[in-house]
């Protein structure tokens, strides 16, 4: 049996030669993204369903769900496996140095992984870190297609993330994602080491968030019951902070805002002749910004990440220059478009600041010529990569995000690839700090972004993965580990992992990846918290 | 709520601006693929759930089949709904000139519906032609998600295809699909009038078929039970033949066939240096052909249809000539490789003649200076347009697929789309008979190719859907039917709708499609056939 499978192999093997000739970079262990440092230790542990038991040192709401989810995942072939009596029990041991559960930019994701014949072993100093090595053992957990069994590798990993800004945009204006859709995206992320969620929550054509103090913004909804409610913001903030992934919300102003104005026309600028979907909020009426103050106030406390993203891209600036009451308004104030831009988004740094929290905005708002505190906001560069060299040249914090739209045919430029999910290799290519020279520092990390144009909860799955495994591992392991021909067997096996885990990532090569017979995809949580759990979860920062 | 859902509708029918100045063609009747003559009657008749009935003139397995298929489709929100008691109940009469079942290429696929406040009504020649009406019928029962309600549109449908070779290749040698999944892919097929599944079932890297007299042939199976059986391939001839599709075997020989090697060895060439994924088979070895002679007549009778596909493309014939026993058997015999392709080919048509089937092999045969029978041999152009005339010109029969590569980023050449999606587009444009000037007559239609180097179960709808809707339309409805911007918002529906019946097929622009709360999506057939069915479908060609 096995033999035949090895010629098999052989035969395909050939089908990933293309790429054969890079520089070599051993990669042995089977764990994307690939860890800092592996030392291979030349044993395999044999498993039964079932024998692994983890414990911990701290008690800990999130991490005890953490590991009640990991629990859950270790051997999706239970009724198949034949037990061995061979096989041992395995205690994990987390070691973890504080039990600390705040979650913020920075926090320390680092782990020690041990895993002989008689240690199974992580230590870390936060629970955070623990959970990226509860990961990385879940994937050294090994099931054997052909002999029907499972095993764990031995391995000692030194890990930690190369950049601290991992993060993934999730689209919920053009198509609505339900609450579960959200939490099941959430999973997908978590398993990637992924570890912010940037939530583009409105756009032009939906505002699918409901406000208390404003309930005619969910007048802009694309459907009936196609609304986040309160209750589903925090119970995905909750969920996400059980993966150590931040959710930052995105309420995208002044351009992109036309929902805005479907329950509230007056927040909108007036300038016959723009098409509905370019008309910004109105810079010069103060209401703009009280009604801005009231619906941040209400709306930022439901997360709990210091930062907010304040958006600013593609305003479609000369309507200001076109609406009567504007261009009396600039006048007065002795304003072209760029100083009204300037103004608006001075009010916001007020607003943000009265309600303690950092702005994120899109680099193009500086292309305007506005200047943002570089001390209190973060740029998110979406364009190009000259001007991510001009937003590091003016002093700023950035991420990036122009690598790595998965929304795009051909994502970086016009590279053609035959198969359109090779475009996988484009992301893995893209380190955000290649070819930066100065600054480079400030470039914190980058996002993945999934606008949602041409997604719903029907196809995300299938578009995203396993294309974003190659950004994943862009972000979080060594520059160096860079060989596309080392890392396709390994994300390939990884992306067969996700699958059976409910991801609908498909595969990069000819392969086999066994299902359970009566494979479906569900779109919700792993894990249902209760009430009680998120109530638990979100009582501290 | 209507006049909000409006207001949004106004706002993001903007994003489908980009094409508004094409030419108009009404389409006024949201079906697809759109049919040959619609007149609109204006009205809208209420339905509640469960109140649609079918029935027969005549008697038929295959076609009670397919009724049964379609009343558990009409309602897909039946707990949801409420019921009114002013809807009507509608029995809808299915009309049919003959009770032959017989299904081969060229059968009446034409049909009339006529569907008024009275008359509900399906007239055709043959059952396939009325389970096209059936389609199309069903498409006109609209649910409305704003009232939770359905209706059925009033129209007069008289309708056929403009091609009578709507083709799907499906692949099960580069990734193994379950019998189970081939039955979902053709249920995908049928919602969209395809009439032919081309299955491509071995490759250079698998043999995934059971064979009898050569049981060591799947010894070359990518994983454990990775293997159609001959029940197998009976069930899925039989489900086909319920929607009207052809089931047409394609065994790729003497290229793309190192996988028979696995078992067997001695069938493939010899010719060292060469990478084991191009070796053909030897075609001096008169032990080739007992083998493809007796296989084949093991095979064939498994499918019902006279076509037999053997492949022929991309053949590496300079392999022939290294090999030093073929180069010896050349010499005697006067050959060259071109000679030696036509021995070989020479012998399959002796071999399909004895088992009664005729012969379709892809174009790069031709270019090998091969020649065939005119009058037994389709040819499959998938090279380019060019190569397409020159098969023309020769005075073959021909089906294309060039434009329809459902794996490639940039289906026709460099043509580039922001959205990876919107190469829909492209199929959508491809006419098999654009820029054809002679011989146009003799190409019989065409097939979407998904070849599965980056499919599985898996993915496999999310990438073939909605982009193949293009295609289907493009096959059947009128050549004139081509206006994009009047298309999109059609084929956006029905691709909801197909999510709604368990296929992923995601959207094309921003939109709303309101889904079963406990979404998931399996991988098996809305109906479930039983052995007893399957013989009785099978009984007769």
């Amino acid at each position: 049996m096995i033999n035949k499978f090895l010629t098999i192999f052989l035969i395909f093997s050939i089908v990933i030669i293309k790429v054969l000739s890079q520089s070599s970079n051993e990669q042995p262990l089977n764990v994307v993204p690939y860890p800092q440092e592996v030392t291979m230790i030349g044993c395999n542990i044999p498993l039964s369903v079932g024998s692994i038991s983890i414990k911990s040192n701290i008690e800990s709401t999130i991490l005890s769900i953490s590991i009640s989810r990991y629990q859950s995942l270790f051997f999706p072939f239970v009724s198949n496996n034949v037990l061995k009596d061979s096989s041992s029990n395995i205690e994990l041991s987390l070691i973890i140095a504080s039990d600390d559960e705040t979650l913020e930019l920075g926090i320390d994701e680092s782990y020690f992984l041990l895993v002989n014949q008689d240690t199974y072993q992580i230590k870390a100093n936060t629970i955070y870190g623990a959970m990226r090595g509860l990961e990385t053992f879940k994937q050294m957990v090994v099931y054997d297609v052909v002999e029907n069994s499972y095993s764990l590798t031995c391995a000692e990993v030194v890990d930690y993330p190369t950049y601290q800004w991992r993060g993934l945009l999730v689209d919920n204006a053009r198509h609505f994602l339900p609450k579960n859709m959200v939490l099941h995206i959430i999973d997908s992320m978590g398993y990637n080491k992924f570890n912010t969620m940037h939530w583009h929550l409105i756009d032009t054509v939906a505002f699918p968030v409901e406000s208390k103090t404003y309930p005619k913004l969910t007048e802009a909804l694309l459907g009936p019951g196609a609304i986040i409610t309160h209750d589903d913001i925090l119970e995905v903030v909750a969920y996400a902070k059980t993966y150590g992934i931040r959710v930052i919300p995105e309420f995208d102003v002044p351009g992109h805002s036309a929902s805005w104005g479907v329950g509230y026309p007056e927040l909108l600028s007036n300038c016959p002749g723009y098409p509905q979907s370019s008309i910004p909020l109105d810079c010069s009426n103060p209401y703009t910004y009280s009604f801005l103050e009231n619906f941040f106030s209400e709306i930022a406390p439901l997360f709990q990440d210091s930062y907010f993203h304040t958006g600013g891209d593609e305003l479609v600036i000369d309507c200001w220059a076109n609406d009567t009451s504007i261009q009396k308004w600039m006048k007065t104030n002795n304003y072209n478009t760029s100083d009204a831009f300037q103004y608006f988004e001075d009010q916001l740094d007020v607003i943000l600041k009265s309600i303690n929290r950092t702005k994120i905005a899109w680099n193009d708002v500086l292309q305007h010529g506005v200047k943002f505190d570089k001390e209190t906001t973060l740029v998110q560069t979406w364009t190009n990569i000259n001007d991510l060299r001009d937003v590091l040249a003016a002093g700023y914090k950035t991420i990036t995000s122009f690598f790595f739209y998965l929304d795009r045919q051909s994502p970086t430029g016009n590279h053609y690839h035959y198969e359109w999910q090779d475009t996988w290799e484009d992301f893995y290519a893209s380190d955000p700090r290649l070819n930066i020279t100065s600054n480079a520092e400030n470039i914190l990390g980058g996002e993945a972004t999934m606008f949602g144009e041409q997604v719903s909860t029907v196809n995300w799955d299938a578009r995203v993965w396993p294309r974003a495994i190659g950004i994943s591992e862009r972000l979080w392991s060594a520059t160096e580990i860079n060989n596309i021909t080392l890392a396709l067997p390994r994300i390939g096996q990884f992306s067969c992992d996700m699958s059976r885990r409910g991801i609908s990532s498909g595969p990069l090569f000819p392969d086999f990846c066994s299902l359970p017979d009566d494979l479906s995809f569900s779109f919700k949580p792993v894990y249902q918290l209760s009430k009680d759990e998120i109530k638990l979860i979100l009582k501290k920062k």
